[in-house]
């Protein structure tokens, strides 16, 4: 079963274990705020369902190493809540109002309610997670709901971080590696260790899940930024240097910051030309920032797949689950840049 | 130990508690996020740190059936951690712009680090749930976990129905009844059922306990409503007729809405005078909304006494901790109206 029929294989199963969990609490008469729950999950008003990469990280990672998806599909459904516990919140912390081409929930729902809602779903993550006593034992639940929230609290400080940077003008590239970290490794780390919990797998190989999980999502964010100078919009969907216009300070501009006073000098316009953006992209080319960028993303990348040889070493233990998990990476990793 | 030894001898272990379950966290370079919690927790710029009195009722619960403070501990931490959360997140959906004198969070680092603060400290309540494991045993820890996210789901329901009032016409005292359990009643609740399951107690035990937080939170709350109009102003520190000046739709006022012709039509003037705000607060004594109120307070009141008269049915059951419980609800609940 090649990627994509795995993918036809367990989205499906996902999509119903989300939409059971949620259909087992009795909203009452709030029904509204269940109603805001599956608009944010993409069930209501032509919603986009997003990829569910994280719970199909989990059941990929669970299915490699032996473990059965049944047994693992609490874990999986209480990432993909959590996951859009924290797009709720986001959204209303960065002001954006579109997400999938639909109203985010507080441009729809107001800020307040949608903060409440938010933390509905917070707690339906937890409630699926802990699920994993009746799926796995009771220890496992218990290692999965602290993993859960140490995770939400390096959530947290990620974010914090990321606020922060807004009026922040010493950023340097090590606490923006901090920031993803947080942002972006840590969930994806936490999808890969809950992989290998519930698959019964011991500490030392939860623990190079964890490191790989963490890998891809680094170098995940990082080529993203990359990608938010230098991509190819056709491919990307974005437009080009879009990051340079918006002033978002991702890993090449912070570290063309520090190395390249012209490139300082234009950042600080108020408002720049498709020129002057072209000028920028230039500028971070010369001092070296996107061969930076671009050495990080590859030492990430390197990382997670050296931890998936360790985890998966001879060609017998590629077993079909694991070869997915390979091409899943490969894909996550290898878009055109 | 009467009550006010009680708290003397508790609050400190509480506090401390708190504190040294906060600094197990490393920060790293968000410690402005920590800064943040400890400011809501009233331990920085002269907070004030409030009454603490959803952990002392764990734990004098938990001492009343014969269990031990420290195996309740990260019980009693957990749910003012959580009733913390609920505070910053209420702060910001109400748009409060004070709290014990102070600015709240939202008001004093903005809305966005507000919500991020907010859902670190939720985290932090978890993990302190989580701690069970520890005192008592894997299977608590799992309840406690269970019950704590329950809970918060109730909550969420509650604030959803709380804020929907705002807008709506038609509310009815029912709805507010069911609104002000997910509100107040649902996390004393939590409180009794907590000091219950980790003082060892069986199922009828911890559903008497869940009835008796819950009516004892819900006669609390009405009374509240009761005195935001008829409360002695010396006495409560609030301006009397509040609730009818900033239109608050509180119980006696709905009860009032559908009995009084006279009371919806001043409740509809944009602008009201003194003499006013006396003449509706007559009118909801006169169609009967006052005493309808009272009645409700008492039916909750009994029901909170007959709980605790159930758990501590003879003298000899009630020891000098279950004396000081009954005295807290006294307390709580005898308040001048």
């Amino acid at each position: 079963m090649n990627l994509i029929q795995r993918q036809q294989h367990l989205l499906p199963q996902i999509e119903s274990g989300l939409q059971f969990f949620l259909d087992s609490f009795d909203f009452n008469h709030s029904l509204p705020l269940k109603h805001m729950i599956r608009y944010q999950m993409g069930w209501e008003d032509q919603g986009s369902k997003g990829k569910r990469i994280r719970p199909f990280l989990v059941l990929l990672i669970a299915s490699a190493l032996g473990g059965e998806v049944e047994v693992s599909m609490p874990a999986a459904l209480s990432v993909e809540f959590l996951h859009n516990f924290t797009l709720i919140h986001d959204d209303i912390e960065d002001q954006s109002p579109l997400r999938h081409n639909r109203p985010t929930l507080w441009k729809r729902w107001g800020v307040a309610q949608a903060i409440n809602a938010g933390d509905a779903l917070f707690s339906i993550a937890q409630l699926s997670m802990l699920d994993l006593q009746s799926t796995c034992s009771s220890s496992i639940a218990l290692k999965a709901a602290g993993l859960l929230n140490q995770t939400c609290l390096h959530l947290t400080r990620g974010q914090y971080l990321d606020m922060s940077f807004e009026t922040e003008d010493n950023v340097t590239p090590q606490i923006y590696l901090e920031m993803i970290a947080g942002k972006t490794g840590a969930l994806l780390g936490l999808c890969a260790v809950l992989g290998g919990l519930t698959a019964a797998q011991d500490d030392e190989k939860i623990r190079i899940l964890d490191d790989f999980g963490t890998a891809l999502g680094m170098a995940f964010q990082i080529r993203d930024d990359i990608l938010g100078i230098w991509g190819n919009p056709e491919k990307t969907g974005k437009s080009v240097s879009s990051d340079l216009q918006t002033k978002k300070k991702t890993l090449p501009i912070l570290v063309g910051l520090v190395e390249s006073q012209p490139f300082q000098n234009l950042w600080q316009m108020d408002d720049v030309d498709e020129t002057q953006i072209k000028q920028m992209a230039g500028l971070l080319e010369e001092c070296g920032a996107r061969k930076f960028a671009q050495q990080k993303a590859e030492e990430y990348t390197k990382q997670a797949f050296d931890a998936l040889e360790i985890l998966f070493p001879s060609p017998a233990d590629k077993n079909p689950h694991a070869e997915t998990l390979f091409e899943l990476c490969t894909e996550l990793l290898k878009r055109e840049i």
